[in-house]
């Protein structure tokens, strides 16, 4: 019931996987009557504009919180929304719990370049302190592993390649994470977006301005003669396949609340590619 | 002598713009010779791995100290730099210094969407309080207006348009500018992108990611199949010209180590418009 074309694209994704995965709708059973798949009844709805924490905790018939729930309990493999990001992270914390080790989790997208690019954080916590961005890093590359990378290696968000360059968290966080195995330094947008490492750390301000910078750039941006995205044929808005809640104990998957059809099942594919390989336990085996 | 492919560039751009552009050649005469271009002789260059600050201390006949000593005696009406922007901002910081009542320059290039978006600051301070951003907002207004728009709005760059979004500099940042007269709110990378406002303000750190990740999707960014930029046209570096060091006492303009020869002659231009319509001038009358 999350997004703001819901339940219509929720129900239009679903049927489009709906042959490859095994999908069941959550909410108001009257709206998602007659689709042809299975529905779990859930009769409340967190509005966008609540506060997250106490919206979950006032509303367990959210639908939100009714298929965490699921998840909890073992029913489903995963969960996807369209809904607020701050309530779905609620509802994971307050259903699910943390994998051990993980003090707070992250957003990660996986960019399409390369073998994929983990972003972390792409905006969990848009303020932070050098070691969080460590506690990235891990995640991170416990992801990666996950997804089939071999001593992936990360690289830290940065305005310069060389060892100095930017903010003084930037900074601090590179001498911290220079220890970790498979640090390849400071990576600028143009590496990132070549695919020149596995996991791109950064906090969760810099990482969601640059994740939208680049959605909003591939989506056309600019348009009109002199654009900056002269260049760029429009109309492509879909950049990734949701984004991962990385370190909460089960795979949780948010995507926009302005996702299309076809952005929402990249995200329940990334869902399910998740799930099926085991992501959860290798981050509590990695970790 | 400055940039990446110097002083062969640079000489094709000043060539390229010669006949709208009176353009004068600052650096080794031996290398310069044969332009058909006006020389002015420096014999010394500062290198990009060189300590902006002392470098242009250690070296006055460096070719942005003597250039910037033109501009400083009148003699030129703006100078352009693909050498260092620390260097350059050293030496016009050294021989120019700033507009009464501005504490800091910044880097101001303007996006070329809509009216120009003047962005503020692009990379001079990676670390800064609240209360700057409201002077980069009052700096970015004022070029705004130089450049001819009537009452600029100017946005906060930010995760998300309400109040109350983003890391704690932003949301301290936009308490602060509440104050001021023409300011727009939070504005997503996406609303930037489509020319909603005149000026957007931000720290140097967050500022130089945005551009930088403009700057390489346009480019063409990731390439390959499924690559986040697979609808980019590739190839299209150049996605503004030049950025104002904002905030000096003169018109001084820099541009990629990288630029090529069409992003340096729009760097030409940038400072030729901002030279005559006495951009300094209108600054001190603003400010």
């Amino acid at each position: 019931m999350g997004g703001d074309d819901a339940p219509g694209v929720p129900i239009a994704a679903a049927r489009a996987v709906a042959g490859e995965v095994d999908v069941l709708l959550v909410g108001d059973p009257a709206a998602l009557a007659g689709t042809g798949l299975d529905v779990v009844a859930a009769d409340q709805v967190i509005d966008m504009g609540e506060d997250p924490a106490l919206g979950v905790r006032a509303k367990p018939g959210a639908s939100i919180a009714v298929a965490i729930d699921l998840l909890a309990r073992g029913l489903v493999g995963a969960v996807v929304s369209a809904g607020s990001t701050g309530a779905t992270l609620a509802a994971a914390l307050l259903g699910l719990g943390r994998v051990p080790g993980v003090r707070r989790p992250v957003v990660a997208p996986v960019l399409p370049v390369g073998h994929g690019v983990v972003l972390v954080d792409a905006g969990a916590s848009p303020d932070v302190q050098p070691e969080a961005l460590v506690a990235h890093a891990r995640l991170g590359g416990a992801y990666a592993a996950a997804r089939g990378r071999v001593s992936p290696s990360v690289g830290l968000l940065n305005v310069g390649a060389e060892p100095g360059k930017g903010n003084s968290l930037a900074r601090a966080a590179h001498a911290l994470l220079s220890a970790l195995p498979g640090f390849a330094g400071n990576v600028e947008p143009a590496a990132v977006l070549a695919g020149a490492v596995d996991v791109v750390v950064t906090d969760g301000f810099t990482g969601n301005v640059f994740l939208k910078t680049v959605e909003a750039m591939a989506a056309g941006g600019a348009t009109g003669p002199g654009g900056v995205a002269g260049g760029v044929a429009g109309g492509r808005g879909e950049v990734h396949g949701g984004a991962l809640l990385l370190g909460v104990d089960g795979v949780v998957v948010v995507a926009h609340g302005a996702a299309g059809e076809a952005e929402l099942a990249a995200a329940i594919a990334t869902a399910a590619v998740a799930a099926r390989g085991d992501v959860v336990a290798r981050l509590h085996a990695l970790l």
